[in-house]
């Protein structure tokens, strides 16, 4: 019997840890920290210092293991991204099997909150035998933007929707939405929707060391983002960034 | 000049509390804790705790006080929050200078994360004279939802909004949505909705001693939530419950 907890760690500042996520890291038999490609050795690299400085005096395992690589280039996105759990599932089957032979506790740090688009969870229902799963929560790179901006998510008794930036590019503004959330936009979908009576409060790196943040209406700041986002993405290597769309009040 | 930090601390369990948070609260010249009438005591009590826990070694003081009430009768939801707000800004001024005449650092203790449906952050910005205000994210009653049933909050590249009971019970389903998440529902507004191809995952004190989780079809899983909701309520005295809906893939 393996039992796995999927650790949330927050948007990428060690202090984001909870004092649960750190319960539960020292609780575990290994941690296992997957590398994905040199442009994400930074994230690993995080994940390496949260573990030495939280299992001092534990008996907890790290073990580092390789990723497959999506197929960015299949046709089909949900059929792509399918085939790639499958994938990663066969590999966590295989870093489980050899760190734990007669099962134990095995943890999983996942980047801010384990149920916000991130694919932890469903690759961990698809290994088969007998695993239980446990979540522990996380602070979201959602509450690191509003934090950063000193704003609120929603207007008084409003709601918001959350999404990608594939979809904004796709279907537009969201019918009806007062906010909208934008993750996982590799290229500024901001661009697509009109820009009129609408603000943005975008961040780089937020709630992390070379947080960037530009805010203000979305037809003068959309162009400062997009110059700014590909300077600091030159620099760094590679990129987070998150925003918030809202429609200004009438 | 004050300096307000606005420290979030998780929807509920002690252990929710990040470093940042902790730092935070111990860099304070004063924590302030609100009594909001005898329903609230016990989560003036949870903050009390989550003092005596980790102030220790520092000097900074505690100062509690008393809130106004909102006036639920308002016949303007709107215009009676505002007015609401008002009165609390009012109440924090007198608190603020009373306790740090000179100037200095004062922290309030906010559930959750203070971007998501939380006054603080308003009524911060209505504090007259020199005042700077600090965000510390934290864990929200959204992360403790899906942490506690296991699930993840969107579908593979699919958004959701988040909304309130009010708003789902006047507005119905949010257009084009495929998940919705739902806060702030005092009356189980889910049964405003139409059940068949729905699925419901329900928490009551999520993340917290006593947490109650409930799911499935929405048809068959609603009366078991409304009556254990009276149950749990009547019980404990007071409730805090979210949930989440999804239209079942076709
Ligand atoms: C795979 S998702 C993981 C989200 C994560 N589970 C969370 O709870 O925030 C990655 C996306 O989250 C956002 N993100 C995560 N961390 C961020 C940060 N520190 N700053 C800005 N955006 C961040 C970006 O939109 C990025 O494309
Ligand atoms: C005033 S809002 C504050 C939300 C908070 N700022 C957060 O980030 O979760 C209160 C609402 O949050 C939800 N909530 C907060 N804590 C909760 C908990 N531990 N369990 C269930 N629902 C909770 C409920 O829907 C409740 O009506």
């Amino acid at each position: 019997m393996i039992e796995l907890s999927l650790i949330g760690i927050g948007p990428g500042n060690p202090r984001a840890l909870s004092l649960q996520a750190i319960d539960a890291m020292r609780a575990q038999d290994v941690i296992a920290i997957p590398r994905k490609g040199a442009a994400k050795d930074d994230l690993a690299e995080l994940r390496r210092a949260i573990c030495a400085e939280h299992l001092r005096g534990t008996e907890t395992r790290i073990v580092e293991f390789d990723l497959p690589v999506r197929d960015a280039a299949a046709p089909d996105y949900r059929a792509g991204v399918e085939a790639w759990h499958d994938a990663i599932a066969l590999c966590w089957q295989r870093v489980l099997t050899d760190a734990l032979p007669g099962g134990g506790k095995a943890g999983f740090l996942v980047w801010g909150d384990p149920a916000l688009y991130d694919s932890t969870l469903r690759i961990a229902r698809r290994l088969p035998g007998p695993v239980s799963v446990r979540v522990i929560p996380g602070i979201t790179a959602i509450a690191a933007l509003t934090a950063g901006h000193g704003i609120a998510l929603n207007t008084v008794g409003g709601s918001f929707t959350v999404t990608t930036g594939r979809r904004l590019r796709e279907d537009g503004w969201p019918e009806g939405a007062e906010t909208v959330v934008v993750m996982l936009d590799g290229d500024c979908a901001f661009r697509a929707i009109a820009p009129e009576g609408v603000s943005i409060w975008w961040s780089a790196f937020a709630g992390m060391e070379g947080e960037i943040r530009l805010s203000g209406p979305l037809s003068e700041t959309a162009p400062r983002i997009v110059a700014t986002r590909a300077e600091a993405r030159a620099r760094h290597g590679w990129i987070m960034d998150i925003y918030l769309l809202r429609r200004d009040a009438a």
